[in-house]
């Protein structure tokens, strides 16, 4: 299998950890003394030949530092955000005419994973599926009913020695109310973002339902280990239009049945906001009175006071201050940023 | 008339603004430009003869350094805390040896006042009223039914041409729901700790009231001038009784029907904590998302997402997260600051 990775996103909630020119999966957020990109590749090398990181061109210089020069992963810079079916669409394009009819999994360079054993096995049930021609994506077994995720409700279990279940249905993100009952069932697992198919699967599916992006991501697939591959992304980029690979594939591979499931419970988290890297890598304040589940990260001595699980963080030029409760408001902070403010994004 | 001015007291609530080592009365908290004891001394100055700052011995050289040499102003240094009626009286007994039997005023270093006209009228009606043998506080007609102060119940008027009223009873500080009860009557004000009063009235007040104080202070107060001054108070400062003026004299004055209150509006403040602080010196973040009544004082920028009357205070060595609603807690946090956080009392 090869791993295609879409890295781009400011991860504007997590600011102002991530900030446009660094942003969310160039950071070392969790600690680990590796970035959040390196994590995922060094979490990958084991399960696929290679890997291939798209990024904007603005970040594409930063990826590079950041990733081993061993000739198994690479670099495909994009000239301008067309969101993950183009970018995912563009990696899969490239490896199918290198290497023709191959499975590719599509993973996010800046989640968490706490056990990467069952990561590596949730893969390779993945991968003998996707080699079926069946689209597959991992879901995970839900931990609470989480209103920051989208949701797969499964079907029937595949016939062995298939391990995985139908996808009955890709839902969006719901209130909590739907989310509670989600879990009640039993049936619904969160939606990470995974999605593991042959390339020849998604470029038929492509030409069906996408002929314009298709025609598009092929003729610079073609052009890309050639001279000719600047003049086909000046031709063929811009016009490449914006598609989330969950709205373009997933959902009406599902309507149409061939989609799988793999359920996987692996210590999953996207760590959309400081509330989510609270719980991955908590870290409270020097002092807190009266401010149970604090998340601080700073220089300074931090005291809070009164404010049950606040958000402190500080940076060499900014102070962050939420609460846990208000973590996904912060992206609203970041789009505020303007005037004199606009240097801090 | 003679000023004293008792410099003591850490400020915690205001930490980190206010520290151990830089206590809230040495500081420019409103941003004058000059600091809390200086803009004290200046207003005190066209009202009277002479100030005699009293301070513990470790601030002693900071607050000479703040206060100008011109000979209207004195420091006395006290070798150890011992609240404000060995402080108060110690100042009125070397008054008292040098001059007689004089009216003195006690103000305290580190209150806000706005209207210094205002409080000159009332300093100087109080004077007059201090000269006929009584003892006078000045208080404070109330803007809100505070918890934070203790009251005046004020009763009749004084005959003319004396204008002030007689003092019913002093209060503690009150839950919400009395101090509510207390505005509506119209009848009480907010003690502002100010008192005026004779020398000789003061001493003889505690010459029958608490005469171990009495004697140390006469004692002390007889050698200040001389070169016994260190030798006195080495051996009667350490056993005066601990006591503030308001138990020591003012209350069971009041009693007695010997105390009166000169009513005043003069846009006073004590600056007790954050919440005070941003009443009277207004500074928001830089941004804030669903925080309104933010106070931040900050060199870096602040964003406040989510937290209504937020308190963001940081300086070089620490930052303080709470809400104007629990500012008075910041105390607490500050009894905190033990091990490895002594240092940033």
């Amino acid at each position: 299998m090869f791993a295609i990775v879409p890295a781009g996103g400011v991860g504007s909630r997590l600011w102002p950890l991530s900030r446009a020119a660094s942003p969310k999966f160039l950071r070392d957020l969790e600690g680990a003394g590796r970035t959040m990109l390196q994590t995922t590749l060094d979490r990958l090398a084991p399960v696929t030949e290679g890997i291939v990181v798209v990024t904007g061109s603005a970040h594409a210089p930063a990826v590079s530092a950041q990733i081993s020069d061993d000739g198994a992963s690479e670099v495909v810079a994009e000239p301008s955000p067309r969101d993950s079916m183009a970018a995912i669409g563009l990696a899969a394009a490239i490896l199918h005419e290198r290497h023709g009819d191959v499975v590719v999994g599509s993973f996010a360079a800046d989640h968490a994973i706490r056990d990467a054993g069952a990561f590596h096995a949730a893969v390779r049930r993945a991968e003998r599926i996707a080699a079926e021609g069946l689209i597959v994506t991992i879901g995970i077994t839900p931990t609470a009913p989480s209103s920051a995720y989208g949701y797969i409700e499964a079907g029937s279990p595949l016939s062995a020695p298939l391990q995985g279940l139908e996808v009955a249905r890709f839902e969006e993100k719901p209130v909590p109310a739907t989310a509670a009952a989600y879990l009640a069932t039993g049936r619904y697992l969160w939606n990470a973002g995974m999605f593991v198919m042959r390339t020849g699967v998604l470029l038929d599916v492509l030409a069906e339902l996408q002929p314009e992006l298709h025609a598009g991501l092929v003729a610079i697939a073609r052009a890309w280990d050639t001279e000719e591959r600047e003049a086909a992304l000046a031709e063929h980029w811009e016009a490449l239009p914006r598609l989330v690979i969950d709205r373009a594939v997933a959902e009406p591979m599902a309507e149409r049945g061939v989609v799988a499931v793999v359920p996987a419970e692996m210590g999953w988290s996207d760590i959309g906001d400081f509330d989510a890297l609270a719980q991955v890598s908590p870290r409270g304040a020097d002092l807190e009175i009266n401010s149970p589940g604090t998340f601080a990260h700073a220089e300074r001595k931090v005291v809070v006071v009164g404010i049950p699980g606040a958000v402190v963080v500080e940076t060499e030029d900014a102070i962050l201050v939420t609460t846990r409760e208000r973590a996904q408001d912060v992206k609203a902070a970041v789009d505020g940023l303007d005037g004199e403010l606009e240097g801090l994004r």
